[in-house]
């Protein structure tokens, strides 16, 4: 099977910005992208376009893969949208993959985005409600943050951990938003800040929920041929697994892991050829600060009912052996939907190759993304490695 | 690149079924399919689920991939969804070619699923409505039935073609649909009829217009290996081309063909290694009467302007010397958006097969597919061979 290679990545500023379209944020990050990518890229046709979006908040449900496509200047590269809801920049990546080792695509540009701060307060609910499984939890009521706050009960009781260490992942990743110039909450805050916060949904508060955000964010998939032909270092995709479970938390084996992510972990793992203990980096997914202490399990950097403590090692820290969300993550970085998971691959792209600035962690041969579809319906991990050949 | 067959293919009848889950449904379709298959298909394992759909009527927006993997009895199964509006069914099955063609899969479900009809009239009319441009055709009410009728009025002007052809598609379709007892309109239709119907938008009256439909339609898509393996002819898949195209009227570079459907109609050619004049067997997307004449020249089956003159031949009729639609088509079969393209897969495996009962035409060797989202936004033509090996 031929590899795959990132050439190039880049991504908007994720934030609020309720007056940009959709296509004008994927055209920045695909510019961006192009922009990162090394010289002699410009004479390389683009062959397809896959993009990840929930449904770029409502504003083009359908067709919205020609629409961003026409709008990056790329009329007539075939296209397609690819959707397993907050997980989509992740699988549209995986798509991109999967169209280069096929021998069918040189050159992929895959990416997401989505735009969500322009919808008024109920509609957002809605939008972001919809990828929750309908008829037992959205129609009765439950939202996400309901989902999760489910999830994290259950693991704080069955573990015996205080909520405290809900509050240790966002005072960790608001701290490493606050060096990320393109991070949507670029703030600190304290174990107290979190603790005193409203209640969103028992036991999370506000600093628990990551914000609501606009974004967009795109990276360059090529040939090895083609990666190989230009000059510099590039990004080799050295596996990658996806994995599936209900949709709905009742039917779930699982309320303390997302079984869905650690197969796509363990099948990342088998591609790539490696373990846990190679990775030296990691993007996950913490859309609720639970989320991230399941990542740290269902990955396997822990045991199960470890990742507290891990936590509170400090390995996770920008300044610690495994760093864990350098970006800010989705928590103080944004989560703008169909973005989340290409912009995971943008900060472990700039990680991989020396140019995270601020937030450049030392040594980072392998960086592995962590990207979960709605409370775990679909999930996508995905193995980095620096490749300086 | 190693090839991709068709070792089984299934569908749900197309109706209206507004008490039936779109789950359910896709089930049904996915059980038909393996019904279909040879003996020896039970022990292998299915690798992935590629789903079209442009949002299963609203019933589940997010995650509808995951939802209907679990309820077809595939729990864990990696699974996408891939959204470009009514050609999403079509590029489902390019996704899986490719999951095959890069080696990772040997057997992939993919298919697609729409309902449609227990939405009110209104809804049905923005829920189609949302596949259209936005800005410049929704927004100021132009419907599907509208931005079609801008284009049937272009071409009957510009080739001095009279309406009638419109309403002699609609009679061939529906009288091949009378066969067909999965059609949702099964019955046959006078130009009378047509002539006389209440007009959608003019020139369009209603049997030059779909039916809103609610189906599934699902194909195993193998690798060589695999189908090779199992008793009996299959299906190859010898091409399949995507094209893109700006998703409003207004940007396209003409309104008396599709651009994006003639590019991925050249690409399939392409691949396949052959020309229009190898091809035995349409099924075309007549969603509006006008786009089964552009289909005829758009996939060379005719020069330009020359399609109402094809028709007018016989040559496209059920015992014409290539039929095209001998389902029915859209048009008398039905448009269950995201199934559709899946549903043309069916009805050329079976007439490729031998399998088509009433509608069986003879020595069909190749069959071509041809899958339009939206006004031409995105298409997707496939080619598909008997293989008797």
């Amino acid at each position: 099977m031929r590899e795959a290679h990132i050439v190039g990545a880049g991504q908007t500023p994720f934030g609020s910005f309720p007056d940009r379209s959709y296509r004008d944020l994927f055209a920045e990050a695909y510019a961006a992208a192009r922009e990162a990518a090394p010289p002699g890229i410009e004479s390389t046709a683009v062959d397809e376009v896959v993009l990840g979006t929930l449904g770029v908040g409502g504003r083009q449900i359908g067709l919205s893969a020609p629409a961003v496509t026409e709008h990056a200047g790329l009329h007539g590269v075939p296209c397609t949208r690819i959707e397993n809801a907050c997980a989509s920049g992740g699988y549209a990546i995986r798509e991109a993959v999967q169209a280069v080792q096929s021998g069918r695509a040189e050159l992929v540009v895959a990416g997401g985005v989505e735009v969500m701060t322009d919808l008024s307060d109920d509609v957002a609910g809605w939008w972001l409600g919809v990828s929750g499984e309908t008829a037992w939890e959205r129609l009765t009521g439950t939202t996400f943050a309901g989902v999760y706050a489910q999830m994290a009960s259950a693991y704080l009781d069955r573990y015996d951990v205080d909520r405290e260490a809900l509050s240790r992942v966002a005072v960790k990743n608001h701290d490493h938003g606050a060096r990320n110039p393109d991070a949507h909450l670029g703030f600190p805050c304290s174990l107290e800040d979190c603790e005193t916060a409203p209640t969103v949904a028992d036991p999370l508060t506000l600093y628990h929920c990551c914000p609501t955000t606009d974004g967009a964010a795109a990276v360059l998939v090529a040939s090895e041929e083609l990666a190989n032909s230009l000059e510099g270092p590039s990004v080799r995709i050295a596996g990658v697994g996806a994995g599936t479970d209900a949709v709905g938390l009742y039917q779930r084996e699982s309320l303390t892991s997302i079984p869905a992510a650690a197969r796509a972990a363990e099948r990342a793992y088998d591609a790539a050829g490696i373990q846990p203990e190679d990775i030296d980096l990691a993007e996950v997914h913490d859309c609720f600060a639970i989320a991230e202490l399941l990542a740290y399990e269902d990955l396997g950097f822990c045991e199960r009912g470890g990742a507290a403590s891990l936590l509170r090692s400090g390995e996770t820290e920008a300044d610690g052996d495994r760093p864990v969300n350098t970006s800010g993550g989705l928590k103080a970085k944004g989560h703008p939907i169909g973005a989340t998971g290409a912009g995971q691959a943008v900060e472990a792209v700039e990680q991989l190759l020396g140019h995270a600035g601020d937030r450049q962690v030392a040594d980072v041969e392998r960086a592995i993304l962590h990207n979960v579809g709605g409370s775990g319906g679909a999930a996508v991990v995905t193995v980095l490695e620096r490749d300086a050949s």
